[in-house]
């Protein structure tokens, strides 16, 4: 088999870009090693910036998304027992985000890329990427029995933190930064409306909560846990009763809660792999860099990654040029440490650290102290949440 | 003797109150175990905020300052080899800061006093204060072989880190908080033009280095050194070298030197005792809280607890009422922690920690890169720098 750009990962950001491919008339192939109905089981993100809102519907995908998401124009910080509302839209002059889980923009993109009869390879063992610093790489996996070969112009690595894309770059060719944060987020999902109509993110003496949502009746609550806490210790009171205690009165007292349908515990991480290309293979969103979930940004960088990536693929074929091609790493980077930044200072912000002494805890409060009293400062987290230009 | 006020210090912090009073008409006296030349030849810091200039004026020493004095509308933040100017005016609305000496401020404010009339006391040995939990405080000191006694209303305590104020303070009556910084600073003044006319602090791998200056014939320069180095083994020729390095290279080859007549490491430190106020006895600025040097917010605090303490008296002595008295510690400490974060987060940024991992370097460049790029980023470090409003 032969295609342009061949994609392993079928996940949001290898959906995203080979619709937007599709759409350009460039042809794509995703392989992924796991089935549909596994990558659409998936409980992942909830928060899309803007950018990543106008990349969905440049890939005509978005008609659900506009229907059914939930535009947001602002969130809370809750500490002191209170909240301080952050004004989204006001401090950034009319940008908004778009609560829509990544569950449901996946199942549009995959409608959509069945529709245009683009070819996704589902459960395809080994997947490899092959010959990537030549110009003719190419990728073989193992589907019914048999090898196969997909001959490309370029491989596109959307295989997230796991994936094989990342672990068939020779080490000495990349640098990798990470920071392993000392504690988790336990999280569930229940049927339920959720206590506000916006994201709740609490600091609170026993730990960081987030009141999240996927609709008007589906909530995503998270309690900030050490790691070395057993998901099979969390009964679903015993989840409710630490939320409430860590929510200003009047939401623990509006608090509806109803049995959970998913609860897991996350690590948080942060992790960066440089540079974000090797010849003619790319590394897309969490297959380079994993952000911890406080801010939202996981999802929206390897948005940000596929536009830089699109862009340089259409000059390529477009207008026979591999400049854009050439600056993928270093713009999708650019973007990609400022959001790290962010998230590793919103997560700092807002969590207790087991670690953190007297001094720390105190520099904690004059942070939170001064975000919600300067509109400097509201306006750098207010730009940051709502996502930096690309 | 009697007096209104006693104030147990003649720095800054001491004799702007004391004028501030003396103006107000009410009665003050200061002590210092000190004599009036140490004063005068103490080295400190030299940026004042627009709150600090209005309090000196208001205190009727400003002429000097307003005529030697160099208004600053900006300052440079160079890293990466280059200056990134923070344009201080732009972004705040026209404020501006002052670089005029705390010695010259200093010899200003003790030459009002002495015209004044208001008394002085030098070379005070053993001051103690008293009984400031009660309504009859009073100081006493030994001076030419016998011991003084000075009654008061209230007592201030201006008298430093090191001074017997705090230290007269019970100590389950006070909670205190701190932070010491794994480096110092190595500091020198020359009778040489600064390199540039506005400041430049520049992060470098070798190391911080402010370039600073008292007047356009006066410079101040610091590095960043290791809290082991020996004064000794530092040449004034090794500094320049050590400078030089850490600058942007028109810098370094501008850059133009003379001996140094002044020489020194600092520890950098942050510290806060609270309350501030303990009966009828107050402290005021480095008696209870210090900050790095970085950001120049240290002689900027004490010119705002001033204020508070001045307006509480006022408030006192010509209305009657304890009201101001008693807010003092409150919104004194609520300006001291932004000062604080503030200084912290300065210092983080623009050094170079011997324990930092790749990940704490990447974020500081992230950050330097954010805050030359966003204009709420470089607003929030702009409106700290000319300082938050009383």
């Amino acid at each position: 088999m032969r295609t342009k750009v061949a994609i392993i990962g079928s996940g949001p950001s290898g959906l995203l870009l080979g619709q937007l491919l599709t759409g350009a008339g460039i042809d794509n192939v995703i392989v992924d090693r796991v089935g549909r109905d596994y990558i659409l089981g998936r409980v992942r993100a909830g928060v899309l910036e803007e950018g990543t809102v106008g990349l969905i519907d440049q890939a005509k995908a978005g008609a659900r998304m506009h229907a059914e998401g939930l535009p947001h124009e602002g969130f809370s910080l809750a500490f002191d027992g209170r909240d301080h509302r952050i004004d989204l839209s006001a401090l950034t002059g009319g940008k908004k985000v778009m609560v829509y889980g990544q569950t449901e923009m996946t199942r549009d993109l995959i409608e959509r890329r069945e529709a245009s009869g683009a070819l996704t390879v589902y459960e395809a063992a080994n997947v490899l990427p092959h010959d990537f610093d030549g110009l003719k790489p190419y990728l073989t996996y193992e589907k019914d029995g048999s090898t196969q070969r997909i001959d490309c112009d370029f491989i596109a690595g959307c295989d997230g933190f796991h994936g094989v894309s990342r672990k068939a770059v020779p080490e000495r060719s990349m640098r990798t930064v990470e920071k392993i944060y000392p504690f988790g987020w336990l999280g569930i999902l229940a049927e339920v409306p959720p206590v506000s109509h916006e994201l709740i993110y609490a600091n609170h003496a026993r730990g960081f909560a987030l009141c999240s949502m996927r609709s008007r009746h589906r909530s995503r609550y998270y309690i900030q846990c050490p790691l070395t806490e057993r998901i099979d210790d969390w009964s679903d009171d015993r989840f409710w009763d630490e939320l409430r205690r860590r929510l200003p009165a009047h939401h623990a007292e509006a608090l509806l809660t109803a049995p959970s349908f998913e609860k897991s515990i996350a690590q948080l991480r942060s992790f960066v792999a440089e540079p974000m290309r090797f010849g003619r293979m790319f590394l897309v969103g969490d297959a380079a860099h994993i952000v911890p979930p406080t801010g939202a940004k996981g999802l929206n960088l390897a948005a940000s990654d596929v536009h830089y990536l699109f862009s340089g693929l259409v000059e390529y074929y477009q207008d026979c040029s591999d400049a854009g091609i050439e600056v993928y790493s270093r713009l999708a980077l650019a973007r990609v440490w400022k959001a790290v930044r962010f998230s590793w200072w919103m997560t700092t912000v807002m969590h207790r650290f087991p670690d953190a002494g007297d001094f720390e805890q105190r520099i904690q409060e004059a942070e939170l102290d001064y975000l919600t009293h300067s509109r400097a400062a509201a306006t750098a987290l207010a730009e940051n949440y709502v996502g930096l230009s690309y």
